[in-house]
């Protein structure tokens, strides 16, 4: 019996199906999108246990096809638009097509199926303006959604909640931090592209970075101890709660600043600087700085632990930077 | 230039019409559905200022073509599915269909074509948990969308917010309480039918209604003052919110006994009793008690007042009855 991943081939879609595929299971990756070819390649001595079908959430037949055909046990649903202000201007309607529509789909046919367990991978941005309001957020603290992102996540959450109660099934919903790690890039689905991902980008190309005078004060999170938790949740035999915080639970601290000293040490023509008065930075940085998920009851209920604080984190990355060097030449 | 109501076949939507059109204004009346005959009588004589176009909020090109060819100064957005459980589990996609794109349709219209303000008909469910976790509600008090109705007009609500900031658009929403009097039917769009239509339905055909024991302790609004309260919003030069609660400000007390003393006054052959031990009532009523929802924003901002409390609005629904006896008649 396998696994669904759907968003398989994205960013932290990715870093699910190599836990999964690591572990021993079986997977099938769901993608509209192409893996790129240093997954492809990473992903060679698993392939008996993996089945990659292309196709979009938003094809009621073709997602129930792929549950009819193969034998899922379980749905990890990560497949999801995270939109910017310039997309949700111009088409607010996809945004709300791949996001609840794309819930529902997948819901339905994990539904009529028999799946055993559904996990919708949700967004920390759900509780919306409430990230800034409060210094620590648990599962329930009120949210305040405020981009479409954020509404369509925090109502696709809702709805499966909703749907659980209404259809009887097991449905649990996690909420992502700010996650950081292999495989991000332009998948044409993620608009707002991590502050440690440009500066790895800039680092492996040689070029210099100009930062903003502020640190981030975030819990960042990084994408490998994501996918483990979300195993975790996929996998716990009975939990307690319906929605779970993902995160590293703790700030990181000076983190900008302590990953442009990693990569400066790996890539020495890197370099990195404060912008100074009349200059513009060239990195995006988040927005403003938020409060911290707490993780007291995943870790509780789940029995999860973090396996890469921050340091643990740049160190893996940087190792897998180095390993993975035709990323960045074909998608930079 | 008129103001354009979407569902305004509906219940909500006919009380809007109506009310705009006795005081003069030009109607441009949207609706998937038929008016009731009753209704389309008591409208002849605003013939002239009335123009009735049949569609759907969910045909993008159609909506876009209303407002492209009637002269569209405001719209009024009360286009929705009020689901119950049933439905939303039965076709959760519909539900997400009309209560979202929907109004993304019709306000994406509504910028293309230059309106002046849109008006987003929200609803107190849009609260959910929080109606009952919170004596009062403010605009303020924070959301815990509950069912697959309350986060549809929720998030509906809160894309409005974003867009209006992201297309520079004059957008208002409200959240409406719960709505009593004329024009509530089965248009195929309702499914919790009011407590106060049901006894008014029994009483015109002279059955017994079988009630709990238990008395509802709710902020009932009489639509007429809705539609009013509509009507301020829409035409109020400058108001300082994107969101204001419409409902009557205060607790009807006793309001079920009082309305089945009304109608059996008018009715005699209508009777009313609180079902015995292993008697089911077959009157249905609202949820769980409610919070109040503060209506001090609308009052301040707009200048509106109530002009139906309980007793008025009882009397003006039970003159509206008796010169509405077709109306029973058709759709009962």
């Amino acid at each position: 019996m396998a696994t669904l991943v759907t968003g398989g081939a994205g960013f932290v879609g990715l870093n699910i199906v190599e836990a999964l595929l690591e572990r021993g299971d079986e997977v099938v990756l769901f993608d509209t999108g192409k893996l790129p070819r240093s997954a492809e390649r990473g992903l060679e001595r698993h392939r008996a246990r993996l089945t990659i079908e292309t196709g979009s959430v938003l094809d009621a037949v073709r997602i129930d096809a792929v549950l009819r055909e193969c034998a899922i046990e379980r749905v990890i649903h990560a497949a999801a638009i995270t939109s910017g202000a310039q997309r949700e201007a111009r088409e607010p309607a996809s945004v709300v097509d791949v996001n609840l529509h794309g819930t529902i789909n997948t819901l339905e046919a994990a539904r009529r199926h028999g799946v055993k367990r559904f996990v919708y991978v949700g967004s920390g941005a759900a509780y919306g303006e409430s990230l800034y309001r409060y210094r620590r957020l648990y599962e329930e603290t009120p949210s305040v959604p405020n981009t479409l992102y954020s509404i369509t996540k925090h109502a696709a959450e809702r709805m499966c909640v909703r749907l659980r109660e209404l259809w009887n099934i097991d449905v649990v919903c996690v909420r992502l931090g700010t996650v950081i790690g292999p495989w991000e890039r332009d998948t044409g689905a993620r608009d707002n592209f991590g502050t440690h991902s440009q500066l790895a980008r800039l680092a492996v190309a040689g070029k210099s970075a100009i930062l903003t005078e502020r640190e981030i004060q975030r819990d960042w999170v990084y994408a490998r101890d994501v996918a483990q938790a979300l195993i975790a949740v996929a996998n716990s035999p009975a939990l307690r709660h319906g929605v779970y915080n993902v995160t590293s639970g703790e700030v990181w601290q000076r983190s900008i600043t302590a990953w442009c000293g990693t990569l400066k040490d790996a890539y020495p023509a890197f370099s990195y600087r404060v912008a100074g008065v009349e200059e513009e930075p060239n990195i995006w940085y988040t927005d403003r700085d938020r409060g911290l998920m707490d993780i007291g009851r995943l870790t509780h209920d789940t029995g999860f632990r973090i396996g890469y604080p921050m340091r643990e984190a740049y160190a893996d990355y940087l190792e897998w930077m180095r390993c993975t060097p035709q990323f960045f030449e074909v998608t930079s």
